[in-house]
Order: structure tokens, then sequence, then C-alpha cells
């Protein structure tokens, strides 16, 4: 059995990752921690375990220099800036880190003081970081003490892009990404108040989101250095997240449906629609999946991908869970295979 | 011309009745006050009023020996237990006042206290004012200095239940009502953020709502004193209130569609439903209308009776409007016919 | 293992059914049959099964003859009437047969004549029918052939209601209940387009709904035959149903919480919630689970009972696959315990 | 007074146009039509004009040789191809016709056929339509007998891009829109049931849509003949759209915010946001008004261009009532000054 630990367990990604390792095979829960909410029942912070033996555990303070002890392995699931002072005690405790958070994404310190305005203390770790995309590093993975669990736009685009990148022209890609409300977090705030939210559409973090370097970052770690403009929206739904991309290609490739189809051959989560499908991010509700769509419009040379992905899940905890199951020898698939609910 | 002063204007009442009000064609928009958002253009706050002269107004401090100068009246849209405060030195300033707040609401200061947790320091005042529903006090709201506009639910409720009165049965009558979330105003609040409210409804304060004693006290105004059980219910949109209604009558009376037409004949603000129509609660949204529809269990005498309204302007904003237009002498419809939008 | 066929696939009881079978243990997923949507895949239909073996599958024609061979047991997920046809074919090839749909809950063919408009052709079978409550009649449960599955409503009100019922007064019981728009069915409807549904609610079927007599059929079954007063309304969600109850007492029990408690001990898929909680229908999503809470107004001896649920899950097909386990000697949580991912 | 007819008067155009036309001082409702819903009240059809006169008026069959008696002007809401039909005898009763809908928009007849799946039938009249897009043909629609009301798609890309052309490098244009769902019209349909539309988006007809003809029609107008590379997404509102386009410029403007400040000063319905807003679609709920917001990314020379409105109303009916106001010499902004209800 894997012995986990979490700490940041009442936020939204948190709740998620309780929900998925509760039905994991090989784990077994152990500390649960928060920060405001430590005190709390967690069925008190997440009504949907009442009625459950987890959920009436109740929230420890998040204590970094005891709450590794014994456990194999830490799931962060904090704001940014927390898991720098964190990863590193954990990791002194013997205890393997998953960090859902951004703090070890950027491998440039500079880059992450830049765009997340803090001083980087834990350099060394930050270089030792294995960033956590199987479907890329999936071997570095399984070595690593520390991952960096991808943000959920860089994880749709990513998955979108990866196949066409060889054949994309030495431009700017855009990014034109739409995403559920729960991806912001959890927390007392007007500005995501149902009132402000519903029958409305917006867009934010228009050429300053976090993501963008992030984006940046995982093209040019798969060869295919490119600028990227990215554009996310804020959309009236909870969960759920597409990212619309537009690469236009230094020559067609033979055949676009073909080239994804081999690229994603055998990945279990990653599903490669067919000519007549597109994403709806609804029926990806709760699953750790992604599917993938590729239109072509060869009079402009312009391919158009579709990366769609339940935030909460494939863009945060599930693919942490798989990571982790990577990390410890267990079948990838292990706790992720439940059917989704749909929306 | 009415010169009219509004305290509170960075809320969701304020925001509509600004939104009423710019359309009246008797009203000369003066001084708009806040609290945290004092500095702040309009616009700033409710983007709504981009594009619009009033949306460059700034808001002012709510300075309340300030605000009335000049005003024929100002409207308060407050949390409860601020105008108490204001009142007294808006009307001191020879300023009427309507408040959409629920601090004048009470007649007996000791019910005050014990459903709000304050003292109410203005006792005078509470015996003064006159409650602001126009279907049962339009005389006295014409004379009075002070109107205490009633809340959302107890409109509907009241509405519903006024032409089954004189034939209710003595016992409690049951109120299940149904309400947008905009109703709790506009705050940060983990509670009302969208990922906790979209997809679900719950009931919230069984049996210890503030609005029981105002229903319970209009119900004792018209002549029926009658407990209420009240149980409100908060659904996932942002407007729109029902209040279903279950009255236990002494005797049946001929008929009750014939009633409630009878009841409400001439009145330009409430829709009596016919026996195949229910209410819609969308088909109402930004329309100062109440529509009431009644139906009929012969077999346990209970009549099921219902008040369908937009917690904004009937239930709040619209309503105020209607109150200043008797108080003015203008006619009551002035400003307050634009067709709704529907939802 | 079981071998299980499902008829009525395309629907949302049909797809939510197949979620819940296809991680259940101890099934065998055979034949899927559709009506119009036969003869395509069952992910063309339900795209939340894209990039599984079962989404792969073809969903059949309704041949009642042929579609029980070599099964253990039938679902029949389909509009009203057309189980009177299939279940006496089904239960002749040999299988066991559960209806979700309405055509054996009624113990009466009168009543059921006059509520659905049908004669019941299959009065026989009426008779031998059980009702699917397994709180109620879980040892009739394992030995039958035919289960009628209850209704979204009836369920929520008779766990609502049943620990009142030995104190109730002879009078009847109001159930206000409230419901996503899923429980409408599947099928091309203006009533039911996202732009007649979002930011509205509306009461509908007033008096008049079908499920009245089947909610007081339940009490009678308990021991309490009681006049029902039936207010069901539309709420802008796709899940989850909120049942209200308004019941009389005779006298107050000691504790009415203890009631509660006691009552459903053990039960695995009811909670019994703490004087301090009450329901949120979101927390529900996707999980076989009752909330019950209760509380009182004793000026007026008046007990307000809640019962919410997942109007798909424990509303339809998750107890649809409860009752299955009992039938078949399982554990009857088997394939139930998932957590829920919450709204 | 402009005597108006309304053709289509039960879709959500029609219903949105007739809430416009009930609070204009200059115009006389007529005749109002539909089709299969002729022979209903319009509050039965739509129920937020229950409570007023206009509500009680019967619904018409859609005689196109009798609706335009002794009108002065025809409003057509109809499904593409209808108004082939009805445009040529409207216009022979001496009734100038507005329509919204689809059929007189693309000059080309053979575009027509392609995109559309008809010939066009009254191609004299394609040649005389004028294009109803106030901010570039304004003059031309003062003098038209027949005006083509532009889609929603392509008003919002328009008033996006209008400011840039001049300064786009010759390559193809990226619209990536996003819309509520009433812009699919009002009909009985899965596609657009709430269960299947809320908590849940998706791209539709991508590279296919036929407002990409339209868009680059108009593109082609305003002297900047470009290819279109348009994606539209379907969102969980009812209202709302917002066009982001993505452009290349030649070289940068010096300021391409005082570009966009001179472009539309004057014009009533477009508000030209400042650097530090974006749009937010639902604060243009029920409102004639376009946002617009530039931003650019020097590194690349690549601007991001945002057009918001509400698709009913500067999307289709507003847009109408604007067209109207200049074809009769009346004030543009008559009628279309109400401040929005927000979302």
């Amino acid at each position: 059995m894997i012995r986990v630990v979490v700490a940041g367990a009442s936020g939204y990604s948190g709740g998620e990752l309780l929900r998925i390792l509760a039905g994991h095979p090989e784990v077994e829960i152990g500390r649960l921690a928060a920060g405001e909410q430590a005190g709390k029942r967690l069925a008190g912070v997440h009504p949907r375990f009442r009625g459950t033996e987890l959920g009436e555990r109740v929230l420890a303070e998040s204590d970094w220099n005891a709450l590794g002890e014994g456990a194999d392995v830490a799931f962060l699931a904090l704001p940014h800036g927390h898991a720098i002072t964190a990863a590193p005690r954990l990791l002194a405790q013997g205890c393997r880190v998953i960090d859902i958070g951004a703090d070890f994404r950027l491998r440039d310190p500079q880059q992450y003081t830049r765009w997340y305005g803090l001083e980087h203390s834990a350099v060394d770790l930050l270089h030792e970081a294995v960033y956590g995309l199987p479907e890329v590093f999936r071997p570095r993975i399984a070595e690593a003490r520390l991952v960096a669990n991808p943000g959920c736009y860089p994880t749709a685009a990513a998955l979108a892009l990866l196949p066409l990148l060889p054949h994309a022209a030495d431009e700017a890609i855009v990014v034109d990404a739409k995403s559920g409300v729960s991806g912001a977090g959890r927390k007392a705030s007007l500005e995501y108040a149902f009132s402000e939210i519903d029958e409305s559409l917006r867009p934010y973090g228009v050429l300053s989101h976090r993501h963008t370097p992030e984006i940046a970052q995982t093209l040019a770690f798969a060869g295919a250095p490119r600028q990227v403009v990215f554009t996310p929206h804020l959309i009236p739904m909870i969960r759920g997240l597409l990212a619309t991309c537009y690469v236009r290609l230094e020559e067609e490739p033979e055949d676009l449906q073909a080239l994804y189809s081999e690229r994603y051959r055998g990945e279990p989560f990653v599903t490669v629609l067919g000519p007549d499908e597109l994403p709806v991010t609804g029926s990806l509700r709760g699953v750790n999946r992604c599917e993938v769509a590729v239109r072509y419009d060869a009079e402009n040379r312009l391919a158009v991908a579709f990366g769609a992905l339940d935030n909460l899940v494939k863009g945060a905890a599930g693919q942490a869970v798989q990571n982790m199951n990577l990390m410890f020898g267990v079948d990838e698939r292990t706790g992720l295979e439940a059917a989704p609910t749909g929306s």
C-alpha cells in the first residue's frame, strides 16, 4: 500500500484528489492537512464526504515538519509560494512529493519570479523536479522524488499540440482557452460569486496569464520552442476546459488524423476523436481523460487543434494520481478508470 | 423632477435601482454613495453601466449628514443596522427615505432585536414608518416620510396569500419558498461562489429565517394573524423567487379564481394567472410584476397559492420606485413599464 | 457473474445505469437495446463513453422476445407503457426484470389507468411485482422476479417521511419537491430547452403529478395511509432532487433526531444529517445515497422533513443496481460505493 | 408613427424584437405572424408578455400576400429560406423589409447556395439588399427598401476587427467565438436540451459555419479581403456572444487604443473599452451595444481584438430596430436606450 498525505485538502483540487484516492485500491490515506479550515471534519468542508468514514477525519494543521512522517508520498494542493517551503521539509522526511500547485513547474527561477512575483528559494529542487506530464516524461516521472504536476491549461494545450509540433511553422502559436470556474480555486471572492459568473463569459489575463510560460516551456521540451499567445476565458460552468489552438504548418502532413492516432497509440488517458467528433467538456466530468481533435484549413495551412479535459482531474488531481502510480510502479490506470458521471 | 440620492449603489439592489431610475422620466439622479467601493466609478463597480453617462459618476462616501442635502428622497440599499443610523439624519435634512433594507419593517422593536440581534435605536421612526406594500398600504405610503420597503419573500408570500386570508382556517400557514442567489446580496463569500451553487439546491434558515416575522406581521396587518412556517431554498439562478403557500381553508369559497381576480382588479403590478397557467420566474426577470396563481385540493380543503417575482425588482428596487411614485404623486407605473427581457 | 441486459440504454437513466454497471465487479454487461437510437454506437449516443470498450458497443433493436436470452436480469429504462409489453416476454425467457419505469409501481390497475391513461394489460404481474424500496421491502426484493423500481420523488419523500409516520396526525401530508431537469427524460422538446430552463424555476403538475398516488401508496404500505398534496418544481440544474415535507404530528416524539437515526441505523444508502446540517443536492451528484434531515416547529406541532438525492442514481439507476444486488445475493453495496464527484 | 408587422414572432429574436418595439415611442405594432404557433396568444408563447396588452394579441398565419398591407415595414425573423419567398411579396405591398435571417446577407448567390444548400430565387433583391451594419453602411441603410440584418457572430467580429483592417497583414484572420444557446433559435431539439448543455462547452461547425463567408464579405466590403478561420463554441448560457480575433499586423500602429476610439467616436452603440477593461457578456444582456477591446503582443506583431454583444439584441433584434430608425429618419437611439438588466 502507498501511504499518502494530502496538504490543501479543503480546496477543490484537494477534494477531488480525496475522491479519487478513496477509490484507489493501493492507497492508504494518512493525514489530511488544511490552512484556515484545520480543525474541521472533512465532511464539514466538503459535504460530498458526508456519510463516509473519510468524511469524519479531522483536518490537521499544515505542519511541514511532521506531515510527511511515515508517508510514502505527499500531495500538495496549495496556492503558489507555499510548496517552496513545504517540499524540502517533506522530502527531508523521506517522503516523495507531488506538487499540484505551480511552484516547481517553470525550470527557470527568473521566469518564476517574473510571472509569480516571488523569489524562488528552492532552486536546486526546481532543477530536480520532473514535469509531470506522463505523455512526455513518463520514464523520468517514475524515478522522480519531486513531481511538478502540470497546470490545467498547459495539459490541455500540450496534448492538443504535441503531434503537430514537428510540422509547425516557426511563428507564434495561438491558444484560445475556455475554462470552468473551479480552476480559480476555492475562496471567498466577489469575482467568482454565482451572480457575477452565471449567464456571462469573459476573457481574463489576456497576454499575461501565468500558464503562458508553462505552455511555451512544454513546447520547448518537446523540441519546438515557439512563442505562445494565450487567451483564457472564464465560462459559467464549474468544471471543464477546452484549449482551441491555431497552428500554421510548415507543410501539410499526409494525414493529420493518423498523426494523432499514432502519437497517442496506447496512451490510456488521451482519446483521439474521429473526423466526425468534437469534444464536449461535460462528457469528461470526473474522469482522467483528455480528448484531442484536429481539423485542417488547407487554404491557409492552418491546423485547429482541440484539447479538452476536466480541469480538476486530468488538469489536476487525476493527473497527480496518474503520476503517483508511475512513481510507485503501480499500473498507471489504477484508481482512475471509473466511468464519468457526465455533466 | 424628483431629486433622488442612493446609498448602497454598489450592491445588487442598488444597481437595479439605478437601472430603473435611469429610465424614469420624472427623476433626477443625485449623489450615489457606497461603502467600501466609494471612490470608484459606477461603471467600474457595475460593468453594465459602461458606455453611459451615469456609469462615469464617482461613488461618494456614505456621509449621512450630507447625502440628503437638496434631495427629495433617499433610497437606502444597505445591510441591516445601517439605516437605523442613516434614516434619522436624512429625514432631518428634509429628505424622505425609502429603506430597501430590513431596519424599519418590523413594528415591534423587540421582534427586531430577537430576529436581527440588535437593539433598535430609532423606535419612534419604527412606529412612523409605513410598510411599503402598495397593494395593502397605498394611501398611507403616499403620505409617508419613511417607507420600509418589504422583503422579497414577504412580498411574494403576501401577494399570494392576501385573497385567501378571509377564508383561512386558524392554523399555521406553510410558505415553502425558492429564491435565486442575488437575494443574499453582493459580497465576497465562499457560500455563494459559483462552484458551490451551480447544479445544486439547498434549504437554509429553516424555521429561523428573518423574513418569518415579517410575513406573519403582514398577515396580521391584513386582519388574519397566523403562525407562519417558512422554509426558504437557495436555487442555482441569479434572480427570481417563488413562494408556494399551503393554506387550509375554513370553507371553500365559491370560486377561488374569481376571488383572486377581484382582489387584484386594477392592480398594475399583480397578474392573476388563469387556471391553465403557472408562474415561470424567468419570464419576470427585470420587471416590476408579481404573478399569483391558486389551485385547490377539495378533498383536503387545502389551497396551494403561488407568488412569483424578480427578487431585485418587485422584491426590492422596483417596488421601491413604485413607492416613490406614490409618495410624490406621480402615476404609479411611471418608469416601471418596460417589457421584461426574459431569462 | 450476473449477466445483465439493458433496454433504454440511450436515455439518461440508461446511461447512468451503464456507468454504474461498468464499475460493478459482479456484472457482465450483455445486450444494450434502444428505440430510435438502435444501430448507433453507445459512445455516439452518450459521449461520456468515448474511449471505452463499452462505448464501442452497438445498440440493438428492442426485440422483447430475444433480449432476455441467456441473461439473468433485464433492466428496463423505458417510457411508461412499454414495460407492460416487455416484462412478460423477458420473464418468459427466464430473465428477472427490474423496471426503472412506472408500469409496475401502482398496485391497483385502476389507479394506473387513472393516472397514466392506459389500461394495464399485465395485471397478474402487477400483483406479483415488488416495489423496490430496499429500506422498506428488502426481504421481498431478494425473492422477486419483477421489481418495480420507485420513482425519484417517491423515493425522496418516502425516506424523508418514514420515521415520522407513526406520529403523524391523520391529515394530508404536504410534499413540496424540487427537481433537476434530467428527471423529465431525454427527448427533443422545447419545454426542456436550455433557453427555457436556465435562470428560471416553475411549479408544474400541481395536484396532478403521477407520483402523487405512488407516494400515497408507500405511506399506506408503511401503515400510515394519508392523503398527499404534492407540488413538484422544475429547477435549473441537470440532476438533484429535494422533497420538503410538512407533517403535523399527533404528539411530539421525545427526540426526532434520534428517531431518524434509529430508523436508518445500518442502512447503507441513507444518511441522517445532524441538527446543524441541511442537505445540499450537489454533494450527492452521482452517488446512491439519500440524505434526510428533520426540523420541528413545536408551536404548530409541525415537522419539516427533507429527503435529498440524485434523481438518476438513488432516484433511478443506482437504486435499480441496489435492487439487483439484493436479488442476486451480492452485498448490497457492491458497485455503489464510489465517492461522488460533487457538483 | 411607423407601422410595423413582425413575422416569426414566436422565436427568440421575434420575442426580443417585440420587447424592444413595445417600448419604442414612434412605433405602432401591427400584425404578428407565426408558423406552427399561429392561433395562440403572444403571452401563451412568450410568458414574459403575460399581463400586458400586447400579450393578448393572437398570432396570425404567415400569409405573405396580406401581412404587409398598410404596414411601413415588416421584420422577418424566420429560418433561412423563408424570406426569399416572403420579401418580394411584402415589398410588392409597399412595405419595406428588414430581414433578421440570413437570406439576403451574402451578395453572391453561388455563395448562398454553397453555404445554405438552396438556390436563391430572388437574385435581384439580393443585389438590392443593403447589409444592415450601421457602423459601415449607415447612409445606404437609410435609403434601403430591403435590409439584410447581420448575423450575431459577423456583427461582433466585424466591430472588433474594423479598426485593425488597414494595418492587417495579408493572411488569414482567426476568429474564435463563443455564444450562448439562444443563437441556435427556438425549437424542440435534443441538442439544445438543458441537460445536454449545462456545465459543458463545445466547439461546433469548425471550418464549416455559415457565418464564415459573411464575416469574410464584411472584411472585403471594408476594403480588406482576408480569409477567415472561424471557430464557434457553444457556451452554457442563454445569451451573450464574444468574438476573440487574432490579427497579425503589417506594422504596429502608433496607438491601437486611440485607433479604436477614433474609429468609433460618436457611434451610439459601440463602446471602446479602456486598457484596463475587458468585456463581460452578462453586462450587455438586453442592451443594443457592442463592446470592443484590443490588446497587442509586440513580439509577435499580433493583435487580439474582442467584440462582445447580446446575440439577440445588437446581434439581432436590437440592430434591426436600429436599422429601422435609420430607414425612417428617426433618431438612431430611439427605443434602444434602456439600461441593461445585467445578467
